[in-house]
């Protein structure tokens, strides 16, 4: 019966001042519109097709930025996680460790993020149900551990395609609280280039499909120049189009907060 | 800017009781909601798992009950055909040809429906991407009829299961106005048993999905009893809980109209 | 424990000069070769992604080069229908009806097709599952026909791929003999220009682990000229490739007969 | 033009008995069939569905059984690795270290390995075109090492199926030897069970289609007693069905070795 909240900021950490930037525009949005705001950057990218892919800036260097918009603007913060090692490491600076959709089914990473304490975000894999999420959840829960999140970032159609499977939302809700991750949706994989492309027109779409269907959260990449960010520049959202998005999907989700 | 239409009424028409019954009940209930109204009934079922399922009360019998009906509230009619004999003899009796889904790559079957001057509804087939759609629509046009509608009832994911993309509703209404059909799209195809299942409890989520981004038209099969329907009753919606979505989705809509 | 058989021949009959020159030649190889062959022509093409695609040459004027072509070289031919009336008409003119994959779920058309006595060869929906062609193998029968054959053309994979599913061979080769087609099998259909696409290369992929898993029959479209056939021609083999790949393909099967 | 080679054994290692009996058992019959073989076992599993699921015996003991299997019986040995740490220390015991298929993507892990020096064999994601295997492949090359291999595993096809790709085998030879996992690659996942279920009976239709198309290595998981294995029971292989398996392959391999 609430707003959902909000993962939102680039991809990758790229630097101070562009972490900062980005996070201060979406916070004035949030502010405004009462969205409850979760700043999200990757420390370091583990999973590129190529290795001459940009993986990051260093990891402490990228976690204390992490930990200065924390402090700056008095937000939780979200990464993600590839390795045992990564989650003591990132549970020293922020709040929710993600789990990226590849590695969801790796217990010992699963068990070392849930003893941080922290929230953990399980990423749903592009290869699993919705219903089998429930055993990912599980993990964390036995582990001590209740605070997990499910996050759907879409289904394999095809080698070169992917999908949003919206009954996936309330089946995954009964398990845990539930984010659409709007911008990873919408990636177009295994692409000849060996650079995944994607349909960013359609992210209004897809999250209205969510908001109306009570989705918990969402997640979206944003970067005031998506063309020149070094990575997923395919798919983020313009800055600059996000409060109007936003705006939109506050306005439904008020609408059916009121049904019966 | 204005309300979605409706198709909607059983499966199969399996005598004039149920027919008029049905319609009556949805009649009342759109014309509350204001919601334009088309009924819906199949005159035969050609494509069944099995070759004892049920086709039909007879071919100008069934017609002839769908006559009565847009007589006896004033409302449009809607039906499928199957062969091109069967696009004349409908035409006599109904407002709307709609091709199934099997059957919308075949061309002398969408010439001849064109050739009627009637609405064309073209189902998606489920083998079909949405942008496919176009030359289906390019085919009643190419025959002189400008009235084309496009009806999605889902892809398949795998042999048992079928998926809605929703990023096909922004596409295929730039071809023709786009109807959703919420309980077909929830089938699930191919099951041992030579009956096909469905998930009718998915039915709202996959309407609201579909209203919130726009689209022209509901398609909603229902029955006062769809356990002991002639055909599909694993998808249809019960009849006593058609109000209460439709004026969900009617709320759902206003407020959609009202967005920048 | 004895060779596959061959349905082979071009996608459309266009003409009686390219019929025979085709027939000629297969039947050269498969005769040296011991395959049973069934000379194979569509008599129209009724479900082209296009209007104006070709469709035929004249369906009686086809016919009649089907039936020539079968009393010039005795051997059977194989045409595909697309209506309750094609059945009786093909019926008059060659040995087996073909149920197109689009189609197999018409009972109509199959109980059409059966009663005609004649062989019929029922192509698997795209979008069926290996196990869903029992029941379409048993409309046949249910008829008084006990001649089915089933055909698999590929299942779809996503939007614009189609991928052969070989553990459907063991599966329906309990139901009727069954034949790969290893042509469609390889198209890719839904490609924006609306003209299917191809991967011809594969064919001998396919074919090859079709045979040495048993499968009854192969189909094979072939032309002297793909690409300036009327149809499909991005999928056809060129008549100059066949007689090397059934070489190969009667070599595998004589040592697949002698396994344990 | 030679025989395929063999990585087969039980999924994990139990213990040194069963490590050494099927070991023996598999030595003897690929002597007698002339096939180079690798033996295979995991020494930990550590993406179960759920985390009270078998995950091994203790990472040591069990690379130190793959040690003393390879040096009783003169064979090579792989095994699975699941983190950086992982590289280094299976590097001491093993001679093949395999990144599996959910892990293929994070390029950290497949650098450590390919900086062993080991051969790597990378498993294709149950989400990656066979295509993008190419990026895998060139991120061991770029770290100076030119032993990669691929192994197929299947590709997913709805929630809980996979289907093998045979168009794949070819595109991939071009990358680098490639090899057929015929039975993780019939592996049925996503069951509400939260364990994995199979299909083990179409084992020789997968491994036919791969050994007459020329593929590389086959990867065969086996067992004593697979209902009572640790894990993947659903999907082994009985040790005493191996040789005829094997027979049959080596004999098709044979002629399609002698073809033109």
């Amino acid at each position: 019966a609430s707003n959902f909240f909000l993962l939102c900021g680039p991809c990758a950490i790229e630097g101070e001042d562009m972490a900062l930037r980005i996070a201060e525009k979406v916070v004035a949005i949030t502010n405004k519109l009462e969205i409850p705001y979760v700043f999200k950057g990757s420390f370091k990218k583990a999973n590129r097709s190529r290795v001459d892919s940009f993986t990051g800036i260093g990891d402490e260097k990228a976690l204390k930025i992490l930990k200065k918009v924390s402090d700056t603007f008095g937000i939780p913060t979200v990464t993600d996680i590839h390795e045992i090692s990564d989650a003591y490491l990132a549970a020293q600076y922020v709040d929710v460790l993600q789990i990226p959709a590849f590695l969801v089914r790796q217990t010992d990473l699963l068990v070392a993020a849930a003893e941080t304490g922290k929230v953990v975000n399980l990423k749903k894999g592009q290869f699993m149900s919705p219903e089998a999420m429930k055993h990912a959840v599980q993990k964390i829960k036995d582990s001590g551990n209740e605070k997990a999140w499910i996050t759907d970032r879409g289904t394999m159609f095809g080698y070169q395609d992917m999908i949003v499977d919206f009954r996936g939302i309330p089946t995954m809700r009964q398990y845990a609280p539930t984010i659409l991750d709007v911008t990873h949706s919408l990636q177009q994989p295994n692409q000849s280039s060996g650079v995944t492309g994607g349909r960013p027109d359609m992210i209004e779409t897809i999250a209205r499909a969510g908001v109306v269907n009570n989705v918990d959260g969402l997640f979206i990449e944003t970067h005031f120049d998506p063309a020149n960010a070094k990575s997923d520049g395919a798919n983020m959202l313009h800055l600059d189009l996000l409060e109007k998005l936003l705006t939109n999907l506050v306005t439904i989700r008020k609408t059916v907060n009121g049904l019966g």
